[in-house]
């Protein structure tokens, strides 16, 4: 029986960022969760806001961004300072003890800049370790981190990397010391059966239907990352990985969807 | 006899922040100071540049920025975003365990809005609070906490607030644990007897030495300010206070000012 503590790792993406009201209510929510917590954000499209505004061009390659130095300068200012504080101020206002962080604060998120062949995207990082050394520090005092989605190289440079990955890996590191549950949410009510009817979630999902899932093109593009996510996390020891809307996490009756091994 | 550990409250301004070849020097400098230590940095001159590209209008009295909520966010883009973050990850690289901080992480710095009349000086914050829990947690496992000079209000609200005062203000709440040195970094080698020769620094300064270089108008203007966190510090047991070039810390025998009740 495993005896080991409870801890939430919840990734809120740009549904719930984007819009003040929305964010607000879902702070105020997420302030209630009893236990250990841990809150990942990403950035929605404040950063792409404010490269306009500063006229710093925005460079795609199938559909992601290319992060060169000023666009990783506004990320950098956009995500680990603008939403990040915010965040932590508003959760402060609801009496939840939080913490901001990137992966350089307490050497958390070590990443290796992408190789530039075959597409260079820049000062883009992928999550090479994870040293939970701060974060285990500051939950045996109650604090809940808030991590935005920078890592950095260990030696100077902050790194642009994907939210989803960084709750993951986040998830996997505290696996040994925690019972982890990684909670998704994002607009949706869950992955989807079919696109357009937003009822029609698939309420669990195990490696062999995700398998089967993918070669029928149910699921597919943004959606197969996060699943590849979630998996990678449930066979690296996190307990529990659920995708849906935030209300998942304060109504158990929610609909959403469970993935398993 | 004192039994309690030292730590040292490192306050760097302007003159460092806003030259990177200083700056990267002075963290790979500051990086090899044994023992407990916190940076505290100012924001030089990064936040008028954005808020000049942003075209953000800089409004300032009496010499001091005012800041409305365009401003706040700029501020907070830069003090807690850009130049906390890499100040953090350049540390990291000097295998210094860096971890940022603004006022609102872990309810470290509450201030109060500053009343409107009878200057409107817009979301300023004066503290009224320190709670040094999360850094006392932290320090204990060898990490430097690196403040940026922005408190909240406990209400969800961010307020700009003076770096000299959040550093004696971590001091003077630090100093309940700890034997505390206060370091004031800036530009000049000390308190100068005549602001024309650099050369003309006042080694001592005591509270009754600094009544009369008040009164004689040897220190004036922006010197005021800084002198009476320093005294301020060492009322609240603050053990040692010395103001002058980063460099006081890294070599004994470098000219400064040290101040004594």
């Amino acid at each position: 029986m495993d005896k080991k503590e409870c801890i939430k790792v919840i990734k809120i993406g740009g549904a719930i960022i984007n819009d003040d009201k929305v964010l607000a209510s879902f702070l105020k929510s997420f302030a209630t969760i009893s236990g250990p917590k841990i809150l990942v954000h990403g950035g929605g499209v404040l950063a792409t806001e404010l490269a306009a505004q500063m006229n710093v061009p925005v460079r795609m390659i199938a559909g992601r961004r290319v992060t060169d130095v000023n666009t990783l300068d506004i990320i950098t200012m956009v995500y680990a300072g603008k939403i990040n504080k915010n965040v932590v101020a508003t959760l402060q206002k609801h009496k939840c003890n939080a913490l901001g962080f990137s992966g350089a604060d307490g050497n958390t998120i070590i990443a290796k800049k992408r190789p530039t062949k075959p597409i260079n995207f820049g000062y883009v990082g992928d999550v090479v370790k994870v040293d939970v050394t701060a974060i285990k520090a500051l939950i045996s005092h109650d604090f809940t981190p808030v991590f935005c989605a920078i890592s950095h190289n260990s030696n100077g440079q902050l790194l642009n990397t994907n939210a989803d990955t960084i709750a993951s890996e986040l998830a996997i590191a505290l696996a040994k010391n925690y019972t982890v549950e990684l909670y998704y949410c994002f607009e949706k009510k869950g992955v989807l059966k079919t696109i357009k009817d937003e009822d029609s979630v698939i309420s669990h999902i195990d490696i062999n239907t995700y398998e089967k899932l993918k070669k029928d093109g149910v699921i597919f593009e943004g959606m197969l990352p996060k699943m590849e996510n979630c998996f990678y996390a449930l066979k690296n020891q996190v307990a529990k990985v659920c995708i849906g809307q935030a209300e998942m996490l304060f109504e158990e009756t929610h609909t959403h969807t469970t993935l398993t091994l």
